[in-house]
């Protein structure tokens, strides 16, 4: 932590941090410019509130040195993770790809998708049977039938499963059907929930909430690391913005940011990120190219017909051509696809 | 609803989406142009997923007419709510003011800042006992402990008590001990939560996600009152943009604006909103003087000690001042203000 | 300026920074913690350029101490400027008001506007002459025409004339009509604009682009300030955000935050900030109660028939009753208002 | 232009907006549906000026339907537009690539630059002769003497030359150097300079200012294609949001959106669009993957020690590694690169 005096800052008030700094267990380094004096604290600063200091006499800024994550951080491991579900597998040179539906509406619907995705070479089935709805009046899931049946399409096609999970008490329910739960980005600080998906025996898939950043990202990822949980990927799936074109705005450079800063595998999903079937294809391939680990991608047998989301999804044709793009640049860059 | 056809769409593309519209109960009117041809979709496209026309073939752009929301309007109720609890009250005519730290650290501290809320004129009294916390290693808060701190607080001062709840489980426990449930910025799309709230029987008070537009933060307050629940007051907290200088940038003209579109008492968080103690009392006017019916600021004993928070906390003297240069505003404007 | 290395960064990596920041005049500290090295450079960093150290080797982050802009920044000058043109004052005590129409239209209509705003007790009328407009095929201005008939209101009323310049070759023209030059938010990073207002002997209004931070537009002051120019007023407009119920986010935070860091008078434009002609009072006086140094609103006989902006222009009745709600306002600070 | 009104609006609010519609030569259909009224405006609505029907009473929104440009937009061209300045070609199935530093600096560097780019395959040179700076006290630029080490560069290796230009009185003389005139970020709206590049003679390279809707952006193009000049090409160099760990956020969906909307080429500036150098290379591989026509990149001899922009420039190794890497996919997607 850097502690930047106002030019105005007295001798005492900068012995009062200095003191307060070494009683919370660190050193203080006093360094006096010609403009400015500022207040180095040497130690790991994780321990302490850092932000606490904005509130002492004479202080201008305080700027925080080390990153408030510790298990998901480079530092602590330095290879990338790979994370393998059955025959999905995503990081260290593995791209996954999880294609299927928005929300589960029958047997017939989720079959066929399963059928289709593995078809075009993809290894997991998306598919939501609890649905965090925007509105009260919309079709909020069919809950445990629909995990069911996404259970008896993993039966028919070996695809792992992959659902989201909306609250802590339906965490042993959906961990029962499901092989990786998915953590939406309306709940990426639910921190109850996170803690329930620590403890599951699931690999999670952690979306990004709109507005956070990439600290608050990790640091949600820390909470499900922290109950002893190592299997997490990260889902960039778009930002908030003044763009109004796309629903969100997806940034691609996330993912090598990402890479720099953490172990674990970063997914992509460009069907929430744009919110257009018609950009869909040409991000997903843009993702790929980026280094992403993964993409997770919402189809549906007739998109005109889906209970939800239907403006965002590729049917059948559109997600092949998709597959085949997309592992061209795969197979280009000495990557595992599908 | 309007739907917007491409210039180079064709005649059985715009017949198929008026039959469409027809077979949902609703009425089209195709209106041809020189330039473009619009089908307009006459009824309640509440009833309908108009999103789900984006994917028909010849659509440029599908143009929502009605607001999705309908209890929280005000067409549904033209005058506005007022709510009271004990001696607070916000909405029509009156601006509520809760006052209290961040989290409930110890029966002196609450009770020392009860007592100086009171003494400054305010009539309710906030602080955290469920805390949510960007990290897993940070002060979670004292939980049943704090609020039966609050509790306590209220049997000295007469002070309404408003305080956080995270999770469904938790509701009915802080719901014993709490007047007002808040529901936290991070859980304002928490389904759940709002669900569980709204069976509650006390009044709630509703932050705006920072990354959530006027309409999902109104039909997040639908959850609520569509559980019969009619106690509901926003809250904004502010926004995340790219303005840095402040932890959010709030944006006042939502109070005006929320006053057209809806009944429900709308309430200013000016710590929140710009995060550092010395913005707050600037922006505290303001929110009075643009029509806020009620505020909710942090203040601690000694902010540098505080738990959490304190670098936007006023001490009591602050506090203090800030209510007298809110109540001018208030009087001059012909309000109650308390 | 602080330099934070990575935890894998090498001894020789640390010298040559080192060596650099030496070779570059400044001094170096090399601060060795248990975490993290870091590198504090001690001295005017503002001779150097600061972000080039990102490039060296081994480098995690820069972090700069000081602002970059000088004349602008309350370490020059401790007191608030308070800038005089006419009857308009702005600043230490005084909130001056700018009136008027988006364009100049007719001399009937500019000069009516000019009497509502002088009878309602504003000291400066706004009206655009030269137009920049977002398309090419919108009403431009009525040009070096619109000044000659902005003189002739001036000459009927007293008031101060304030009207945009958008080319470096128009400004002394416009100089030659105008009392104050502003310069619009497309045009704050336009430097060559900012040098010749900087040159041009008139009070300058700086409004800020709708997405430059706080120190990109001291900067754009420093510009004209270092052409020897002290007369700058810094006008919030309002910056771009996810927020579509308005046409840009007046984020008035900004007001009390500036007048920590600069001596500039700070003045709000409600009308743009707003974009809706019914928000425009209501932010009017939150700007007043914020602390903003001035205020610059549209208004005009007949919005509905208005050649630009009428979507956000007050009648003249509207125009009375936001300066009489401000008044009381202003009057509570114990300040000058008109 | 659809004209939807408050649900309280009364039938002589209806009528007067229908009759003021007709007067401007456009055709007025009322759609009395139960919940709403909305007016449809049928014509060409460019010719009006749309937004002002907001300020009619009743109204309660006003939702244009035709885009507000027209010789960008696909309704005008349905091909692409291939652009040619001598062996640089962008767009149809090309994409081109400029290479070079931020600022020439000095014959030696330019030149040894352009050798780099040239070798690399690229068939463009960038470098800035006129350079507007954040701070009036940052280099400035070689401004004529740097054009004519540009045009040396050019004679040397053949490439065509982009550099960019501030102000309209400099467009003749930079046109008398360069092939191609770059428009800035920070003057995409400086109309008098659209203007008088719309009248150069030369192709035009317009950046997206960082907080510019596509919409605001394709008018800019429009007002240099309406001086008669049809050699414009967008450029997408990122764009302002809360994300913090690049300097601007870059949306590779604008690529393929504005390849639905507009016939002109999309060059993607990966330099300025993440502010990094580690992040450019994987993010110009997206651009490629996405469908961009071209590409912008900053690279120095000695990043380390660049007069500007270091921090996101690349080596020529770098360079070259970026090229190889990009060129792989273009040859996947059957392209044009280099």
């Amino acid at each position: 932590m850097i502690i930047v005096m106002e030019k105005s800052s007295l001798d005492p008030q900068i012995e009062h941090i200095a003191n307060q700094i070494t009683e919370l267990g660190l050193k203080a380094h006093v360094i006096r410019g010609t403009e400015r004096t500022v207040i180095a604290a040497v130690g790991d600063e994780r321990k302490i509130k850092v932000e606490s200091f904005e509130s002492f006499p004479g202080v201008a800024e305080v700027l925080p040195i080390l990153a408030p994550y510790k298990m998901a951080s480079r530092e602590v491991r330095t290879d990338q993770t790979q994370i393998q579900v059955l025959n999905f597998k995503a990081g260290n040179g593995a791209v996954g790809v999880m294609g299927g539906p928005c929300s589960v509406e029958s047997e017939e619907q989720i079959v066929s998708c399963a059928r289709a995705v593995k078809a075009s070479g993809a290894t997991a089935l998306r598919g939501g049977a609890y649905k965090p709805r925007t509105s009260p009046y919309a079709f909020q899931g069919m809950k445990e039938d629909g995990l069911k049946l996404l259970a008896l399409a993993r039966q028919e096609t070996g695809l792992a499963v992959v659902t989201e999970v909306m609250s802590p008490e339906d965490v042993e329910l959906v961990a029962k059907y499901a092989d990786i739960l998915q953590i939406g980005a309306r709940n990426m600080q639910n921190y109850r929930l996170l803690e329930a998906a620590g403890r599951s025996g699931r690999a999670v898939l952690l979306k990004r909430g709109p507005s956070a950043t990439i600290e608050e990202w990790l640091l949600a990822a820390e909470y499900i690391l922290n109950e002893g949980n190592p299997d997490v990927m990260l889902c960039e799936r778009g930002i908030r913005t003044f763009e109004a074109h796309t629903r969100f705005t997806l940034p691609l450079a996330t993912v090598p940011y990402l890479h720099r800063k953490t172990h674990l595998p970063v997914i992509v999903d460009p069907s929430h990120g744009t919110g257009h079937s018609y950009l869909v294809t040409d991000m997903a391939a843009a993702s790929v190219a980026v280094g992403a680990d993964g993409l997770i991608v919402e189809m549906h047998p007739n998109p005109e017909k889906a209970l939800s989301d239907g403006y965002q999804s590729l049917d059948f044709s559109q997600f092949d051509g998709m597959m085949k793009r997309c592992k061209v640049i795969a197979d280009a860059m000495g990557k595992q696809f599908g």
